[in-house]
């Protein structure tokens, strides 16, 4: 039980008076503390009065209300009629009353409003006199008679659909006699329903109209909605009661809505619209075009001016643009409403960027009005989707942007589309290693299979290209040359569209809306978020073209670069199979020898980019059979072949389906990868650390001064790291001895496996840094394979079991517990050593902000999610 | 640098001086020490003195001997020539000397030792006439020259052995004409190799033989074997000189060894062999075969009766059995050495439960002188190797015991033989859960693949067969109808031999000693283990046939009892398919409502053996394609069949092989299995609850008082547990309302996730048991699939990376830690929650001591491992 005070359960606003302020939202809701803030500030509203939420809960808790709330409901009223001029239920001269819903946190639609309170068959008329409309008078009617029965009495809605309406378009005096008959059968239905009369009685309406608000706080819609936003069940709703203005008094009447800045650029001009003679809904129907403001200002300037200052004074108060609508009943102006204004992301930074030039809000302010997450939207091109096109099918938005483009079901035909100067979109069943070169000539992929951080996912975030994974409804014909999505037949070359943001699918060539190619605001930004040193964000990038971007785009070094990517490329696949296939370390030196050359030149031109930031290249990763084709593959190849001039080949693939079965592994993600390839292959790791050290002893020799972070991956214990840390520094002791030259080098490790987190502060001895690979770890902690997980995640999410996609925002509870944990020990042990994160969440801004709550120096992420990155880190560190 | 005392380097024994005792092991070493103990106990040792490990680290940290040493080793001279009354470098009697070296620590064979110092071309003719033999006083001078050059100076053996030797068996004259020319060119080889000459000065050999033994501290074999044993290096060796004393003095002198309880039954009886006027190298050469101890008894009663007095008097002393070494010299006795006896599992048993009857050591003494990993040598059967059979290829001793069989290489084979009386040995590539009723039918297993946690290592301990996993160089014919087995062909139905013992693989059939159905001794032992009610041993059982085994080992309940080996029973498999190929939850309940009474009747069986004793049932865990065929076995089907009345297997075959492509996985161990498969098929889960509550009123009602124990696996959050034990009440709550009837059942789950292991407090709240599943956790926390780590294990284990395979000793350092972890905080939440481990650790004693310091209530083990785990858990009590 709530004790409720008995001494207050309204507050008036209004007419000078402000008996609350907007510190009261809690107690007024944020409807009736913003009317009150307006009143104070002098901004003409409506008169009316805030039935406190106090009330509300007395009500939920007890079924009834206090026994003072008539009298000082009464007491309000009397004072409303004062200053309105009218008197309620006045048959002359109606006054006529909103009863709106309004909590403490915004739960838009949720709740109930009941409007034209105070009108019944009597008073109508009245309204017609007043307002010289009867049409108006009779159609407030027929809306309070629809309002009441369906809000109130819970009456279906469909019941007075059925009944009919009068075209909008209607002559005044056909509309007339057709409103009048509708609402006699309105009123019939009423009896026939309910088994009593609607009642005429505008004390009884608004009575009943409060307490069906406050009941409409439990509804099931609003209890679900509380529950999907956390909202406490207890706050309750407080309930508005407000004199109701009319824009459609005459000519010297009107309504409009309109924003203080430019809701789409942020641009500062009010951006507004405008009806004469009009009510708010006219509007909303668009039956009506409205006017530019301007003629407003032609028409009743002092009014215009009026609503200039107000507008502004309420922007310079809040703090920030805002969305208002206006009436004005006579010549009059009245404000209805005020909030801060939704806005487009690109508006979102330009208003950040102005106000705070302006001196309205200080640069760290600037940096919060921003969603970091909303970034993507300036900086990836975007669907126009005014056209309304059908939705053939979803998936989850895996990577933002858009892409149109041609259909290829295959690497190869996307590399054919790119050669013939055609757009392509890659649409498979999901992405392999083997697919990059694919996946980098087309504009975006489509896979019916995998997450938020499935290969194709990862390496399009990685490319900055659009990507929707799992999407369902998708079939692939046995040929692959047709596919079936949402049921309609699509062949190779047909036109597509996806839109990576939403995840949703579209056939046909949409148009679309390009990214803008320089963004001042934004850049400006940017630039204030890495105002503060501390924080560091740098790229994931495996290319020059990676790096390239990265470093336009501020990164402050590369956090990760992947070696196998490069495997993949050209002729070098060949290669790697030869030293796959080798069957002892001189075989295999053989075909490294030939490789060194091709990543020592990978890793010169990334070292010339980034120079002298650092670049952090992570050694082999995978199982070397992710280097060799299928098994199925081979077999298919094999049975192909029946000539004599096939030996060879045949032969060859022999080899290659026995060292494939050989390396077949159950559980690839746990097996033969990372540092084990490193510690039973030692000459990879010598040929990749000698590729990365004479690299960047050439890079020096011709003036630059790059700085190579040696990364071992999937380090599981101390004894490993030790060792592969002599393996690195005596290779590099001898690249030395070989070349009298030397370069300053670090040796790191990723912390990925929730062992090397319970073991980091040993581990982190033979470092110089570490740095989290969120992916696995979250992998291994949760044993969730990010391949197969997307079969019951949707189901862990839809049910609540899974507030979030692990693999997209990083797991707080668990794997950011065993983060925390590594990251306390290493510190005690080591309070300088550099600690980063490289997973996927470097790039996600709930993620990056816990990181740095912990103390991570950098995060690193795909080179497009950078000044998303750039802006989460510096929230964090202003909050 | 470490400070030496100046004031005593050496600790004179013998003749009744005993200036050490057995307490000064780390200045004596171990046989300084022994001497000295066996002084004070009067009884009688040949004479010398120690030289203290103080005296070898001065000389290892400075290359120098203390000054006062050779003053003290000179005193120690004449005491010495004082009681033997013979002369250093005399040349008619004289004493001879044996330089001996003796860690703290044993180190077996690590270090040198030279004996017969005090030999030159003199006095060699002295002892020829003291001895009565020329050829033993050559033999003895030519052993003198070979051990001081290969030892002190470093020369080959080589050189010496082909120089040439003396046949045994040569006549008397002619061998000593032989001997004499062998020693010449031994001391031709002296100049010739080193450039002097053999050093006939008595102290000049014995000062550089006490230097040699102190450098063997450092030789490089020394530090490996301290580097893989742990043992310090700066601990040092001591060095004893000592009388040497011969048995080869005529008819009155003798030689022997023995033990004091026979060590190969424990039988408390003397057990030793004699041989008269022989040297001890006599024995060990086996040139002359030694007499039984009664010979002894009978040429020389005194002898004898003091003999059986003084290893008695030890025995007591050292309470356990000795081994010793005597000689006897004209009549007198000499022991040599006695230290703890080596004995075999059974003689350890019997030998503790003896000894702590006779009081010679208490109940708890007794439980601690059993190693429990040795017991598996007297609970399953043993290969005879007295043939000395040849080693056809080695594996992994994956599951201990013997096995001699017929080959079978598929699992119908198996079966085929069993029926047919014969015993079979499968041999595959690897193992798989529809293997299971081969490997009932077939003895051991033995596979090609697979690591000591490998399918057919865990089924194999599971029913007490023996098993060798990833067996070397064994290749499988194209049609599986013949393998090959280290080079050597063997075809379906062949003998072959397998030891799990050691992983060696024998062809043909080798003959067995099966294990003793009854064994007193071990049965008392294992009472006294579980006399202190604390050490609860539960066990691994998911037939009514391992319950049973269980029940009679002693196991305090079934700690996991696996229901998806149910499910490949019979008919079973064919309803369990049905139920995958379900395409709706209607159609899924159809085949779950057959298979319902199945597992319903198997729960009743255990609930019958085990009751009142706990039986936790662990929900389906494997993910569900694992019941399916590989797509493989489908597609080969379905290439086969061509005739009309194909048709409906062929649809059913169609059907399968779409649901197996669909449920592939690429990680299935971190898939869709576990409790994943509850939350997305809540009908399966009903299923099974459903019978297991079935099942025990089933079983009340006939009196007995079953207690079910419902294992969640694989959990990973509290929001899964919540809902998981939602679901298994309210299915209950529907039992109880249909049946009217209620048994009591508890809900726990398993912590097998390090997610689980970081929120187990959270999710802990929710059951009332928790079980670590220590194989699972372990590849998680590692990142090492069991499945394919047998690949890069070796090489860790080879390269010292890892102390032990994880999957076999717990990681104490990673995934103990977790375990640590979690325990802790459970704890702090709920004091009393049941705690178990339920991994194939829970039968390893090292980790089950682990466990019980973190204070777990039970582990569970397979069911031949329960008086394993009994002992060690009472062990762990003990310490």
């Amino acid at each position: 039980m709530i004790a409720v005070s008995t001494e207050k359960l309204l507050y008036r606003f209004g007419n000078e008076v402000a008996e609350g302020d907007h510190s009261m939202t809690s107690l007024l809701g944020g409807k009736g503390a913003g009317l009150a803030e307006m009143t104070s500030l002098s901004v003409p509203v409506p008169p009316g009065f805030t039935i406190t939420t106090d009330v509300c809960r007395t009500f939920l808790y007890t079924g009834e209300l206090p026994p003072e709330l008539d009298a000082q409901v009464q007491e309000g009223l009397r004072w409303l009629e004062d200053v309105t001029g009218k008197s309620f239920g006045d048959s002359a001269n109606p006054l006529l009353l909103s009863v709106r819903s309004g909590a403490p946190i915004s739960m838009p639609g949720m709740m109930d409003t009941v409007l034209n309170i105070g009108l019944n068959n009597e008073c109508v008329w009245g309204l017609a006199d007043v307002s010289q409309s009867p049409r108006f008078a009779l159609d407030s009617f027929r809306r309070l008679l629809l309002m009441f029965g369906t809000v109130v009495l819970g009456m279906p809605r469909k019941l007075f659909t059925d009944a009919g309406d009068v075209a909008p378009e209607s002559d005044a005096n056909i509309a007339q006699l057709e409103l009048q008959s509708l609402i006699k059968r309105y009123q019939q239905l009423y009896v026939e329903h309910t088994g009593s009369e609607f009642p005429q009685d505008p004390q009884m309406q608004l009575q009943r109209a409060v307490l069906a608000v406050f009941a409409s706080w439990n509804s099931e819609r609003a209890r679900f909605y509380r529950k999907m936003n956390g909202i406490p069940d207890e706050l309750g709703t407080a309930v508005t009661i407000q004199a109701m203005v009319f824009g459609n008094q005459g000519e010297d009447s009107g309504t409009g809505v309109g924003f203080t800045r430019n809701p789409s650029t942020g641009v500062k001009e009010i951006f507004a619209e405008f009806l004469p003679n009009a009510q708010g809904e006219d509007i909303v129907a668009g039956t009506r075009t409205p006017l530019g403001i301007t003629e407003l200002q032609r028409r009743m300037p002092p009014v215009y001016d009026e609503l200039i200052r107000v507008t502004q004074r309420l922007e310079g108060h809040y703090r920030d643009a805002q969305d208002f609508e206006f009436t004005i009943e006579s010549g009059k102006l009245f404000l209805l409403q005020t909030r801060s204004a939704k806005r487009t992301a690109q508006a979102a930074v330009r208003m950040a960027v102005d106000m705070a030039h302006e001196g309205l809000i200080t640069q760290q302010q600037a940096l919060l009005r921003v969603n970091p997450e909303s970034l993507p939207e300036i900086l990836m091109p975007q669907l126009d989707l005014s056209s309304l096109p059908a939705v053939l099918t979803q998936g989850l938005p895996a990577s933002p942007g858009a892409a149109v483009g041609r259909i290829a079901l295959s690497s190869p035909a996307a590399i054919a589309l790119q050669q013939g100067g055609k757009a392509a979109i890659l649409v498979t069943e999901e992405t392999t290693a083997d697919d990059i070169q694919g996946m980098a000539a087309a504009r975006g992929f489509l896979t019916a299979r995998g997450g938020a951080t499935s290969h194709a996912a990862v390496v399009a975030r990685g490319m900055g290209k659009c990507c929707i994974t799992s999407a369902k409804n998708i079939t692939f014909s046995h040929d692959h040359r047709y596919i079936s999505i949402g049921g309609k037949t699509f062949r190779e070359g047909d036109w597509l569209s996806i839109d990576g943001g939403t995840g949703r699918v579209y056939g046909g060539q949409l148009p679309t809306r390009q990214a803008a190619e320089e963004n001042e605001a934004l850049d400006e930004l940017l630039a204030w978020a890495m105002e503060d040193g501390e924080c560091a964000v740098r790229a994931n990038a495996d290319t020059p073209a990676d790096a390239t971007l990265a470093r336009r785009n501020g990164a402050t070094g590369i956090g990760l670069c992947r070696t196998e990517h490069m495997f993949f490329e050209g002729q070098r696949l060949r290669h790697v199979r030869t030293m796959i296939l080798a069957t002892n370390a001189e075989e295999r030196v053989r075909a490294l020898d030939i490789l060194l050359p091709m990543q020592q030149a990978d890793f010169e031109a990334i070292f010339r980019i980034m120079a002298p930031l650092p670049v952090t290249i992570r050694l082999l990763d995978p199982p070397l059979h992710e280097f060799l084709p299928s098994l199925e593959e081979i077999t298919a190849e094999l049975a192909e072949m029946h000539t004599a001039e096939d030996w060879t080949r045949c032969i060859e693939l022999d080899a290659m389906r026995s060292r494939a079965r050989a390396l077949a592994e159950t559980n690839p993600m746990m097996g033969h990868r990372g540092c084990r390839l490193s510690l039973t292959y030692p000459e990879i790791l010598e040929m990749q650390v000698r590729a990365i050290l004479l690299a960047a002893l050439r890079v020096r020799g011709e003036g630059f001064d790059p700085l190579p972070e040696i990364m071992v991956p999937l380090v599981a214990s101390e004894e490993e790291m030790r060792e592969l840390a002599n393996m690195i520094r005596s290779t590099a002791e001898q690249v030395e001895l070989e070349t009298g030259l030397s370069c300053p080098y670090r040796i790191g490790t990723m912390i990925e496996l929730p062992r090397a987190a319970i073991c980091a502060s040993s581990i982190a001895q033979h470092v110089h840094f570490i740095s989290f690979g969120t992916n696995d770890l979250t992998q291994m902690t949760y044993g969730f394979s990010r391949d197969d997980a997307p079969r019951y995640l949707d189901t862990y999410l839809q049910r609540g079991l899974l507030e979030a996609d692990p693999f997209v925002t990083i797991d707080e509870k668990g794997v950011g517990q065993l983060i925390a944990m590594a990251i306390r020990s290493v510190r005690a042990v080591d309070p300088s050593i550099k600690i980063g994160v490289c997973g996927e969440h470097g790039g996600d801004s709930k993620s990056i902000q816990f990181f740095r709550k912990l103390g991570v120096d950098y995060v690193s992420c795909s080179p497009a999610r950078i000044p998303v990155a750039q802006l989460a880190a510096a929230q964090s560190l202003i909050a």
